[in-house]
């Protein structure tokens, strides 16, 4: 078996990859990879561009393990088409995803943000109406792996958890979870609002003026996942309404975020360049990950973990 | 009973002291207090510097309860002398600074005050080395109700927890507990040095150049507390000289930190001005505090909580 690598590997891992799955690795880290090599791969890690040449090809590609948590960027048609698993590291970045989430929280209800500010203009101004995460209620805006490791994170703080998922089903950790149709109603108690929802045809302007309109003034909304999500016309608009109080931001509609953009300037923004899905931990997850459906596509001919749905697109 | 309440109180928090304890309650919030009330007071709730008058004239007062968790700015001796109880509010506000603590943490690992220095400058920058608070070693020096509270929070994340305490003694949650004496011993493996000591004779400039000297490189130092324990000067030469990597601070050797100090500009330090014991929860805390305490006080002669060993001067 040919296993091709385009993803960038630490050595210690590259040689874990080939002891565990005794397949032919070929590394084509920070090169442009060989078509032919690509479709006469078994496996293929992480992605470019030549492999839909080699899909398009005469190929024996089964598998497909890329490393990043969304798939939106993939050409799903035809990897549906041809028959090839999917599958996502969406479960091995959710962790450190999470304690960017919580950063954004606690920088919120502290004020750090606020005290950064002034800490640059060498001004000692103590900022009015600190408070705490303990006892508030908190609506996730997509179930999945993000928002049950936030959850994980919050026990501490003895706090309301809802969450909103496609059909409202039941989630461990959470007090109560609503369909997407209801989602105003989730979003209308909560001190924040945190989006992890991937992008779909069913979630791209999901949280629009109808969500900022339900929710508190005093509210703080996060999001991480995907930048069309969220329109983010709309929610420069509720923010300068004190539609909601503040936004913590890690993923826009157009990335990088153009310069002229205003949320750059607004004073209740926080932004970060979709850096919440980077982690030193990162390359071991996802790897420990496929070499465990490894083990089950040797055993029954399938990966079975965070393996993607092409009619749910995720 | 008289009770006099030097502190700001919300309306139904002076109901309640005043249902709980069938007393004489009188509010002198955002007033001078009169002397001769002040000394027919058997309880005093709050500090001003009149206190010290009644106390030198002829008084009855048994029991202060101040809403700060330090105490060295009060005349210990005088009140030890005149043998009234002195009651703090360490244990009200150690959750949020908990909270506040874990902020810094997740700010420094996830680089987000990195990301909002560049947001200020309208730079969509990724930051490099983005990391985790998972399975790393953190050491607190101090391991009161600061700590502790810190140590709950942390749970989630695996760390490998130790602690720093007068004689060395362990403390539930803590891995390992070193006396002050060996504290050097103690920050050597550590990612991350919490300080949250009071001030005393024993703990001023505790954190000196010796203990950076100790650090990692690599190291996060915060301190909560009171700023005199951390030697500043020390400190910012160790920064300077990469004996640690950056610095948190929320208390300072003089406060306001002064506009033209060093800290304001270096770019590996994050300050915030006092401001981590600040909390909406924060009344609420110090006075279910003050009524368990005035149960004990009825019942025994005596609060029992949070009460100050003027010999140990906390």
């Amino acid at each position: 078996m040919k296993i091709s690598v385009l993803q960038t590997l630490e050595p210690d891992l590259l040689d874990k990859l080939a002891t565990t799955t005794n397949a032919e690795v070929v590394n084509f880290a920070n090169k442009t990879p060989d078509v032919q090599t690509l479709a006469e791969s078994e496996i293929i890690l992480g992605w470019h561009p030549a492999v839909v040449e080699a899909l398009n090809s005469s190929h024996q590609i089964k598998w497909l393990q890329v490393w990043s948590a969304g798939v939106d960027y993939l050409p799903l048609d035809l990897l549906a088409q041809e028959q090839v698993f999917l599958t996502t590291a969406s479960g091995a970045n959710s962790f450190n995803i999470a304690q960017q989430v919580l950063g954004y929280l606690l920088m919120h209800v502290r004020h750090l943000d606020f005290s950064l500010r002034k800490q640059l203009q060498s001004k000692w101004e103590l900022p009015q109406g600190q408070a705490e995460l303990t006892e508030r209620t908190i609506a996730f805006i997509g179930t999945g792996n993000i928002a049950q490791d936030t959850v994980k994170l919050l026990t501490p703080f003895n706090m309301n958890i809802i969450g909103v998922n496609s059909s409202g089903h039941e989630v461990a950790g959470f007090k109560q979870c609503y369909a997407t149709s209801e989602i105003t109603e989730a979003v209308k108690e909560a001190d924040f609002v945190v989006s992890s929802l991937p992008l779909t045809t069913k979630t791209k302007h999901l949280v629009n003026k109808t969500v900022f309109a339900a929710m508190k003034p005093t509210a703080l909304y996060v999001a991480v996942g995907r930048g069309q999500t969220t329109n983010q016309i709309d929610l420069i608009d509720a923010l300068k309404h004190g539609e909601l109080v503040a936004t913590s931001l890690d993923v826009f509609e157009e990335e990088p975020l153009p310069s002229d953009n205003k949320l750059w300037s607004m004073e209740n923004v926080v932004i970060t360049p979709h850096s919440a899905g980077q982690s030193n931990f990162y390359n071991i997850r996802v790897l420990d990950s496929f070499l465990a459906n490894f083990a089950d596509y040797q055993a029954n001919g399938a990966p079975s973990a965070h393996v993607v749905n092409y009619q749910n697109e995720y």
